[in-house]
């Protein structure tokens, strides 16, 4: 329905992400990494605008990064799952086209009897992965392109680009030792051609390392092609960027359209570039890493650290004066469990034409009491486009 | 659901709408219109019952006053929408029932090639917009029975009776100048007799009016049937009456089955007519125009005349012991925007089942914190029924 009533406006709206924003408290004060760091711009926002806690999927679900930003980016994030290869495949910052299939890849040690000795052939050095990797980027199999590319240690990913890929067949991983590898057969009649390709990559896998050592075979999973969403732009008509520094963000911000700016290595430079493409964009998908690694990292004073980072150059991004600013995490990561979780995001809208609640702190509990409650992370897009003028009313 | 679970109840239920009620903080002071207005009244409600925010159609979404009423009588307002010329026929007051087909007329100018010169024929005057719908009302087409009204300038309705009127055929507006209108063809196979009809009288309408100036023809637009909605006494047993002054609102609540009292020109008028229907009727249905036509207006002070109206004569209605009663608007109209909007609306239910929550003050902020939150209009209904005592127990 927003795709009918999208109107265009001369207004630009900014999405500011703090990757894993929200956190848990910290178990001697009881208080959150957001809560502990001092943070006057955002407290700002949240007393000048509308504040609630977002959340991706559901109640309970802990979102990976894939549905976190579908979601903020206004797709259904269960309709729409982006599979793990694809993650990875954008991750590495290759150039995945819809139709593309990518997979994850795990060198593995086999023994004589062609059982998987080791799932991860003892966790290679990425060099060796390299090595590795050269020499099946001289497999050849006729009607299918194919880009075998590390990531690291044991890891790596295949890109396959040709007609017909399905990624309905069965990862040869067999999440054992002891057994053979199962045969990537078809999961449906429609993945017959990707089983036979599939089938054939191995066999001239086996046959180009299967006399090295410790890593002579490796095991498919995840396979994934990039769902064809329709971009932003033939939505709701805008012409959006992404200022990210990490590859998987500007790869998801791709995917549904976006033009990702290369060569952004830190927060400052997503501050400053912000001069040179504001006129030339009304979308600005702003992606902060920081937040979510020292969560992963168990790190509590690195995360608060980095949040406080964020709000001092916030003022930067709020002297464009943009008509709608809202600033969010794609999910939390505490870091009292050192990963995602399913706990909802602290969110903030700000803008001219925002109801502001009562709320005046950016924090865990404060935004529970604000005006949005908890609500789901997909109508960020619809709230957003409205604040900008670019919705026409629903019915006479 | 609630069909299967309504049970009779000798109860009364009140939805009293205050239209356009929300608004946006003035620049000054920081409150909205609700906010300054002084209303002991519905702060006794609210003190006394529950508030929360109701949402016609979803966040983001700007409510026509088709589906935010819809809504309201706890329709489902995206699966029954009452397009443009219904409303436009309903605002005329006319009596449009099932398969009534009504359409927006412009008289406009053609030139003498045939293609369109002015969309508004210069905006004629109402005199002589009568003068021409007069002519036009001579036309006979076989089959059907034609309606021709002046709206006001140069807009006019079109109102077809006959069998299998269909809505899906072309706008003959082609929303430019300089190309001929377009032809009303069908885009479905079942709009084909419709589609053929509407030729016809565009035949006859260039045959009574081609020769006139400024306005020699007519485009159509906003073609609408009066979706097919079961009655509220079909759905709930009730019997429904609707106390308005305005006819587009009458005939909302008509196309419910609501009996909508006639020759009510002020809220006055509305609150004594209650007197005499008040045993005759159980869901009452009061609608309020000016707080909307002055946020319309961009009035910000006579918003705040009109709500402080409502509350002097709420002191009336709340006499009559209503024992369910609901405040509530359909949208948002605040008047710094001039226009509908897609903030939420205050919203208070007040009766002898009712939980009462914390708040106290009836205002956007307030009722913000309320029990209900943020939630569906299409919800009062379910809960005005269940006050009322007029829902079963779901399950033994």
């Amino acid at each position: 329905m927003l795709r009918v009533l999208s109107q265009p406006a001369d207004t630009r709206l900014v999405l500011l992400v703090l990757d894993g924003l929200g956190g848990l408290p910290n178990r001697s004060d009881g208080l959150t990494e957001l809560e502990v760091a001092r943070t006057p711009n955002l407290d700002r926002l949240a007393r000048e605008g509308q504040t609630g806690l977002s959340q991706a999927v559901g109640l309970g679900i802990t979102p990976g990064s894939g549905p976190g930003h579908l979601a903020l980016f206004g797709y259904d994030p269960l309709g729409n799952n982006i599979g793990r290869g694809a993650l990875s495949a954008l991750g590495l910052g290759l150039d995945m086209s819809n139709g593309d299939l990518a997979i994850r890849l795990n060198f593995c040690t086999l023994g004589a009897d062609g059982t998987v000795l080791d799932r991860r052939a003892g966790r290679i050095e990425t060099s060796l992965n390299q090595v590795l990797v050269q020499k099946l980027n001289e497999i050849d199999v006729p009607g299918v392109d194919l880009q075998f590319v590390t990531e690291s240690q044991h890891r790596a990913v295949l890109l396959l680009r040709g007609s017909e890929l399905d990624a309905r067949v069965v990862e040869t991983d067999p999440q054992a030792i002891g057994v053979p590898p199962r045969h990537p057969d078809a999961l449906d009649p429609k993945a017959t051609h990707t089983s036979g390709v599939l089938a054939q990559v191995l066999v001239e896998i086996r046959r180009v390392i299967g006399s090295e050592t410790p890593a002579n075979f490796v095991l498919m999973r995840g396979y994934a092609v990039v769902p064809e969403l329709p971009t932003l732009g033939d939505l709701y008509g805008l012409n959006p960027v992404c200022v990210a520094t990490y590859p998987m963000y500007k790869g998801l911000a791709r995917a549904v359209g976006m033009h990702a700016i290369e060569g952004l290595h830190t927060l400052s430079d997503q501050v400053v570039v912000l001069d040179d493409v504001w006129g030339a964009y009304d979308y600005f998908f702003l992606h902060v890493k920081a937040p979510d690694a020292c969560g992963e990292d168990g790190d509590f004073d690195g995360k608060v650290s980095a949040i406080e980072d964020v709000d001092e150059r916030l003022i930067e991004i709020v002297e464009h004066a943009p008509d709608v600013l809202v600033v969010t995490g794609d999910h939390s990561t505490p870091s009292r469990l050192g990963q995602h979780s399913w706990h909802p995001s602290p969110c903030v809208f700000w803008g001219d034409t925002v109801r502001p609640d009562e709320i005046s702190i950016f924090g865990e509990r404060s935004c529970d009491g604000g005006a949005l409650g908890v609500f789901p992370a997909q109508a960020i897009m619809a709230l957003m486009l409205a604040h900008g003028g670019r919705l026409e009313k629903f019915g006479a």
